[in-house]
């Protein structure tokens, strides 16, 4: 049994579902891991992780609006007042998914279903540069 | 250090909230597990875990009748247009709970609380098998 | 590889966000863990994990009326009806965030970013005791 510790760095390009599912398979593959636990960790508070649909491109749309409604950008609304009025929504929507996600890796692959992705979900409007820490805990 | 990976069937009887607290501890007992970490990962998008009170059947039906309310059905609201209507809101439910969840196991026992159960919660409304991809790593 | 397991007890003076990452950091300290993943479990249903900013209390403040709001205590709303007419909306409130999270430990470090926190939300409005199980797999 081997652990590894390394990151991935991903480009947003600001307000947006990227699927890092591909990212995070040749990852995988390029390391050669075999079967363990692989374990993301978003070292960020206005971007986050989830686990969702890709079959058609109307349901990223639907979680973008689902989330602009439920968190709405409203300067003023909040009292966190940076210098970007984006900040404070973010940290409300970004903590409704999750800054870590473990991933069974099964002789090499994730378990992803059919029409399952692995998404960083980034909620500032600006791009930015996002890092994610990678443990892995297998043969 | 052994691991293991197998797969549990869930039946759910469409939208609801199924205790699987029993079968996955059923599940650990039948496989000689001693102590590790057990990883549930759900390889559906319409469907999630979550760790909630058990102690009495209101609890089920407020959480239920919650997220009817925060993610409505409203045909009509949403993008995504599959032959069934209850498919877009049913992603944006399961988003809200987890894809994955990770269970200490100790000398084969699950951790939860006197009160506390590991649920699959449905949000299609036809009845489903669902699928738990499961990786366990200890003794 | 060694496993650990152990209780962290952390006492909340009711509803409020109680920062825990000195506190987790010091008993990874405290325990001699080299790398490895760290598994926390609350064993509790009215409060939970999340993982947010630290860098202005006014972000805390958010948060906090942002479930508020969502999840309105508005007796007469629920079904539940315990003895305390904060317990229902506790439980929606707590669902939301994590009862579970897995932190990648790196020769002896939590991979917290520079302003990222991990915090117990406690939903119940009288002080508790909250304990938390946690899991170590590594060097």
């Amino acid at each position: 049994m081997k652990q590894e510790f390394f990151e991935l760095s991903i480009e947003t390009p600001g307000k947006s579902l990227t699927d890092i599912s591909g990212v995070v398979q040749r990852t995988v593959s390029e390391h050669g891991f075999g079967s363990g636990l692989l374990t993301l960790w978003c070292v960020h508070t206005g971007a986050a992780l989830l686990v969702q649909a890709n079959a058609d491109p109307e349901v990223v749309k639907d979680i973008e609006t689902f989330f602009e409604e439920l968190v709405p950008k409203s300067p003023g609304k909040y009292h966190h007042r940076p210098s970007e009025d984006d900040n404070a929504p973010s940290h409300l929507r970004a903590l409704l998914t999750q800054t870590q996600v473990s991933i069974p890796v099964e002789q090499g692959q994730l378990p992803l279903g059919r029409v399952q992705s692995l998404y960083l979900f980034e909620h500032r409007e600006a791009p930015k540069t996002r890092r994610l820490k990678v443990h892995y805990i297998g043969t």
